[in-house]
């Protein structure tokens, strides 16, 4: 399985924003990618503006088709990217659990 | 759900040895801690000594009540961190999934 950390860092006021599209994005990942296994968002206690995003994915097709699907452009590329300062990922291969 | 992401630096070397012990720690924290909802580790792919864990606590009694377990005290504390450069630890607010 792999691991997929993305952590959003969020132009200051925009959190909202930009958690509503994730719960917005959430159930469509569920519903359109078995590939996804994890779709998680999770806000930083130290860093008001920061966003960690933990995701899973079976294996490289899903994580690549990931970028491809329609609620990716459109939620993400097209409605969070513009909230964000900047965006960091990180790949991970789960090991224990 | 509070979310607790710790990485470990391993010691070259180490790496295999690191990942017994969290095998051995994880049923160890499913069967004895109600309050652990998930507990992973996860190798990064960018850099070969280092080891994420996400960990999921229900609540802030949880989170401290895990790290009073003799299993922590003695797997982690006993084995685990002697084989590590450092750790760090950040904790974050489930908020989407």
């Amino acid at each position: 399985m792999i691991v997929l950390v993305a952590k959003y860092h969020v132009k200051p006021g925009q959190m909202d924003a930009v958690i509503g599209h994730l719960k917005t994005m959430a159930p469509l990942v569920k519903a359109n990618e078995p590939g996804c296994a994890y779709y998680t968002a999770s806000r930083a206690r130290d860093d008001e503006n920061l966003l960690m995003l933990v995701e899973h994915y079976t294996d490289e097709d899903a994580l690549a088709q990931h970028r491809e699907m329609p609620h990716f452009k459109d939620i993400i590329e097209g409605k969070v990217v513009p909230l964000l300062e900047k965006r960091e990922r990180e790949l991970f291969d789960l090991t224990v659990g």
